[in-house]
Parts: structure tokens; C-alpha cells; sequence
């Protein structure tokens, strides 16, 4: 049966998955970015939104490894924008621009209905206002035999987790300390749930543990 | 100056310091030994605790680092014993027998006074009923031109931590997840407190953060 994974999703070493006070300057909080250094580097980054060769290596392999076999993607409202409450308008297409590194459809969580949004290169923005179990289910029905892929952000994927929908998860820590933000474990009993650690790679500028619903 | 370290004090991948439900046969709480197995391995424990060669390697080589220049411990006092409130008797003379492996004194903080407890091998437990600063003074005092150790438990270091009287964080991240337990970072800004991660070294079997204050 196809899957429902995380991957890259970077914490700090104190287990905070963003920083505090997201907007539209700081779509990763403040401190954020330094949680996403080991991804920015990586050759797989660099030919999706880079200038850059990118680095390949540990880091890089495990990267790749998010975007393989992926026929749909999950996110929480706040990882497509900094708009909050109903839409004021249609105007807000994502951090991405006109051609978001998805290329598939992806199912955007939201309270506010919305029309779907068609963008260049197969990615369309689905909003689901029905909850986590209808956004799943919709996003299984469009990856077909492919897997789903969470790109977050840290509440979606408690979520997810909560209710052990989620097969596996790539945790990315970044060696950064934040001291607030939204944290990953809080208040989650990932060992109650049924989770464990299956993996664990050291790349050069993140450590990668792989974690499976047993 | 003489610092104040934190060695080898081992977390699980999701922040857990020690396990849930502490007592006589758990020292460490249900699940807890699995956050030490990579010290257990040592040559260094095995020296001091065990019977085989034990491993070397990164993380033998960060355990011995943490016995280096220590001229007096810290313990809070669940690491010393399981025995709550004020002390029956003077019966309890810690975990580890007869010769304990400080072979220096080591204050034990508690609200209960208790007098002077002379093992055999150089370590002497002292009972500092004061406070963190003041056993921290006692433990400065004692330990001379050499470094004084916390040896934990969580609540401890997060009580040094917060006081900032920490200058250097050795933490190892086993790979397991807890779920519940004593969790280290919880309502400590670490970052605010003015803690930068400064190292990072992948063992055999935990990753090894250091965090300095800066």
C-alpha cells in the first residue's frame, strides 16, 4: 500500500521544528533558516531553486530520497502562506511562484474554502477544509500507487502523527539551538503511538533519523 | 577559570532525559537504559563499571573527555538514590557501591541535611541543603584549579542552565524516542540563555552535541 511519509523536516537540537513569529519576512520564524542550512547546500536544493552545483554527500542522498516516488503532497496553511483567517482574495499563490517544486497535487489544509489553484509544471494547490483525513484520503486518491508526502508544517504533521496515520518520518537535526518556536515533541508520546528509530545518518551539516510506525 | 560541564548527560531523539517512573529497579525510568547504551559500550565505562574491553571509537573518546580535569561533581538527588523526603536512616550510600567512580567529592542537592558519607576510593558525598549557587560554591571550592561536573539529572542541569552557570554541554543524542519522561529542553530558551552549539560528532552509536555559552 502506498505511503504516508515526512521527510527533511528539520529541528533544532532543542526539538523546534520553526521559529517564533512567522510572517511573511520570516516564513520559517525567526532562526528558522538556520534549521533548513543543510538543505540549502544540497545539489537537490541547488537545481530546484538554486544558482548553485549544490554539495552531494549524505546530506544530498537523503534529500533526494524526500522527492522519490511521491505522487501528492499534505501542507498546513501557514507552510503555503502567511495569510491567516478567510481568503481576502485570490491573490496569495504560494512561496514558490508561478512554478512551485511540487509538480504534483497538493492538498492545503485550511478552515477557509477555497477554489483550486493550477500552477505552471503540475502542481495544483487543493484546498481541503474537511480535515486531515479528508485531505489524506484526497491526496491517496491523486498519488494513485505513489506515496504522500507531508511537507508540514510542525502542527500538521502532530497531526498526523497523532493519529499514527503517518508510515515513516525523516527527521533532519540541524545543529542549532532556537529556545521557542513550535516545537516537534512536545506533549507527542511518539513511543505510545508506536513509532521508532530505524535509521540514523550523519551528513555534514545535519544528523538524519528515520523513524517507522512499527 | 574553572568551568562548569555537563557530560555525557544522553537525550532521546525526542528531548527525553531520563525515562517516566523512576524507582529503585528503574533507576534511570522505564526506558531510560536505552538512552545510555552507547555509554555502556565504552571502554570508558567498562573501565570504571564492567568486565569487558569495551569499544573505543567517538564515543569513547567524548565519555573519557568528560572524566578530564574534574576535581568535583554535582548531583541533584534522584541520581544519587530513589529515596524521597527527609532520609530514614544512613542506609542508602548510593548507587554505586562501596567505591563509586567519582574518587572526588560530590555535593548532592537536597532540601533533607544529612552529614558527610566517606567512600572508599576519594569520593566523599556532601549534602547541600542551600541551594544550586551555594553547592556549586562548595563544589568550586573542593575542586580547586580543576572543572566541576553536574552529573543530572535533567532537573538539575535545567536549573544550572537557567541560572546560565553552565559554560560547556556535552549532550548525546541516543537513537530512540521516550515519548514521556524527564524532557531537558521544555520551557528552556536556550538560545536566549546565550547557548550556541560548537561541535558536533557522529559515534557509532549517538551523536555527540556540545553546546558552549557564549
Amino acid at each position: 500500500m502506498a505511503k504516508l511519509r515526512v521527510h527533511a523536516f528539520s529541528v533544532s537540537i532543542d526539538g523546534f521544528g520553526a521559529g517564533p513569529s512567522q510572517d511573511l519576512e520570516h516564513p520559517l520564524g525567526v532562526g528558522g533558516p538556520e534549521l533548513f542550512d543543510w538543505f540549502f547546500h544540497t545539489r537537490t536544493f541547488q537545481k530546484m531553486h538554486g544558482t548553485g552545483e549544490g554539495e552531494t554527500g549524505v546530506d544530498d542522498e537523503v534529500a533526494a530520497r524526500g522527492f522519490e516516488n511521491i505522487g501528492a503532497w499534505i501542507l498546513g496553511r501557514n507552510m503555503f502562506g502567511p495569510v491567516r483567517g478567510p481568503w481576502p482574495d485570490e491573490s496569495w499563490r504560494g512561496w514558490w511562484g508561478e512554478e512551485p517544486p511540487y509538480h504534483v497535487p497538493v492538498f492545503v489544509l485550511t478552515h477557509h474554502p477555497r477554489k483550486p489553484l493550477q500552477m505552471k509544471g503540475g502542481t495544483e494547490f487543493r484546498f481541503v477544509t474537511q480535515g486531515i483525513e479528508s485531505a489524506l484520503e484526497q491526496a491517496r486518491e491523486a498519488a494513485g500507487d505513489k506515496d504522500v508526502r507531508i511537507g508540514g508544517g510542525a502542527a500538521t504533521i502532530r497531526q498526523y502523527l497523532r493519529a499514527r496515520l503517518v508510515d515513516e518520518v525523516h527527521l533532519a537535526f540541524s545543529p542549532v539551538v532556537l529556545g521557542r518556536g513550535e516545537h516537534l515533541f512536545a506533549e507527542l508520546d511518539l513511543r505510545a503511538l508506536g513509532y521508532a528509530c530505524t535509521e540514523r545518518l550523519a551528513g555534514d551539516r545535519a544528523v538524519h533519523v528515520f523513524l517507522k510506525k512499527t
